[in-house]
């Protein structure tokens, strides 16, 4: 699939996934709309397959790759939810997946990538270290890269999400998906324009990673530099593949401190009793910074993840 | 509702309570399945109005008095999820409640009763105070007592988390609960008696708190003396009515020490993304050391609550 998915791509996409992936629930708050004055629907990816969103694109794309293709195995560098993600989807099809880590990737992504049967390599933390070790592996195992958000495989796969909200609440005036390389947002993006056009896509960013806004707002692509937050899914660059998504079908990107990250994901650890990642809380402390914009109004927000160091919480100075 | 509770009983109080309630989910987990050998359907109390089955009995009992009998509010002592089930159970009615608490009460559970507009009485963190502080209220408000659990309508009311189970699983070959009061537990054994009468019922107790267990095996009442557990909400003796509906209806109980209990805990947050408070983590921790009864086993454990204070968990040490 070489080409921006359409309507059927994205509708392909959920059926070739739906075996190995969780229908997640929507979950309401009485509590947090009466706190934000908005009604809130929470697509929860935290319960999803491997604790995020991303098994929806790596199962999409492996499960399109054919047998000769699978034969080295595939391989990518994350520090992530992506590397446990393309790990699980890789032994679903009985093939090897190696993964490049920055050494001080935490010690619960390193037990998930080893769960699933992931051969990690580790690297310095930075992103040319990473991407020559990777070369270095797909060198000595001729395994095929699977990028975890510049490829529209990817980006279909997670189109399903937002696909499967839409379905189980109708109409939603707003859909929200934190934004990092893209993959989750151009594909929400995508859903929303196809199957609810109705519906305005908000996105919400760090401001301590705030390369997508200002990509955003001055329609020309600005590489994350130096980016500084606890939202540790939303470190990266948009792709040349998800910015023009993110420019024609994203109506806006508001972006939010690092102590409202932080309050807003003990808000809903505390009142929803469900564990989130920091990248997943920024849509929803965005709500609560624009309650104007969102007073009233049906909003769902895809919760991105769940895996977290429960040894290091950011509101328990040890 | 003078006597035990029978099988019409308890789907009355499903009906009289299914409107102010959550039907809350049952979720399983393949990876806490793998470690524990075991297939495991959790029923999620935490998900519960209040965060806690406790709103299923609060709710039952304050429907069923009379508008005379709400007339000066409803009262009891708790320092946990009771006080604020009733609370919102009380205002459902529109009725007042007043709470007794101990004044080292955890901020969460009292911002949870004045979020449900209880009105609060701090007294000693002792049974004595406790007692003498609620009578004290009573004569000034003449507010109508509201056992926790000594009371067939508590018990008909929490009997009704068991009932749901039963009816989303079938069949279980057993159903778990932790054990402090007994309200839980004994509405558990009843309604797998009435309704599931092949499964069996297994408690879980803490050893820091085994005067369930004490009094189960010597077949006569052990109160709960200094206990000392990280389970806040299983601190309390039996009562008089719960007491024999669990020695008729209960096969085993089996006790777990604090390690277990926050080793299951953990594990529960870390797989499942769900936050549950330690007294839940109790029948878990039981089945992992167990594992040889529970085997290959359909089994329902209730989640009792997730009322934790997010700033204090067991496993970090400030």
């Amino acid at each position: 699939m070489n080409k921006l998915p359409d309507e059927k791509a994205i509708l392909a996409a959920a059926g070739r996934i739906k075996r190995h992936i969780n229908d997640t629930p929507v979950l309401t708050s009485r509590n947090l709309d009466e706190l934000s004055g908005a009604n809130l629907y929470f697509k929860c990816e935290n319960f999803q397959k491997a604790g995020a969103f991303k098994s929806r694109g790596a199962v999409n794309t492996v499960f399109l790759l054919s047998k000769d293709e699978l034969a080295n195995g595939v391989c990518t560098h994350s520090s992530g939810n992506h590397a446990a993600a393309l790990s699980r989807a890789a032994a679903l099809r009985g093939t090897k997946a190696y993964i490049v880590m920055p050494e001080n990737s935490s010690k619960v992504k390193i037990e998930a990538v080893n769960y699933y049967g992931g051969e990690i390599t580790f690297c310095k933390p930075n992103l040319e270290s990473r991407e020559l070790t990777l070369n270095q592996v797909q060198q000595n195992t001729s395994a095929l890269e699977v990028h975890p958000y510049n490829d529209y495989r990817i980006i279909a796969g997670q189109a399903t999400a937002a696909l499967e909200l839409i379905k189980s609440v109708i109409p939603l005036d707003v859909i929200m998906a934190p934004v990092g390389g893209g993959g989750l947002l151009s594909g929400t993006a995508l859903s929303t324009f196809y199957f609810s056009s109705e519906t305005k896509v908000i996105a919400a960013e760090p401001k301590g990673a705030d390369d997508a806004y200002r990509s955003f707002i001055s329609e020309s692509f600005v590489p994350s530099e130096n980016p500084n937050t606890i939202a540790d899914g939303l470190l990266t660059s948009l792709g040349t593949l998800t910015f023009p998504i993110i420019l024609d079908h994203v109506d806006t990107i508001l972006t939010v401190g690092e102590e409202s990250i932080i309050k807003a994901m003990k808000l809903i650890w505390e009142r929803m009793k469900i564990i989130i990642e920091p990248s997943s809380a920024v849509p929803f402390a965005a709500v609560l910074e624009n309650k104007n914009i969102f007073a009233g109004k049906k909003t769902g927000i895809i919760i991105s993840g769940g895996n977290v160091d429960l040894d290091k919480l950011p509101w328990i100075k040890k």
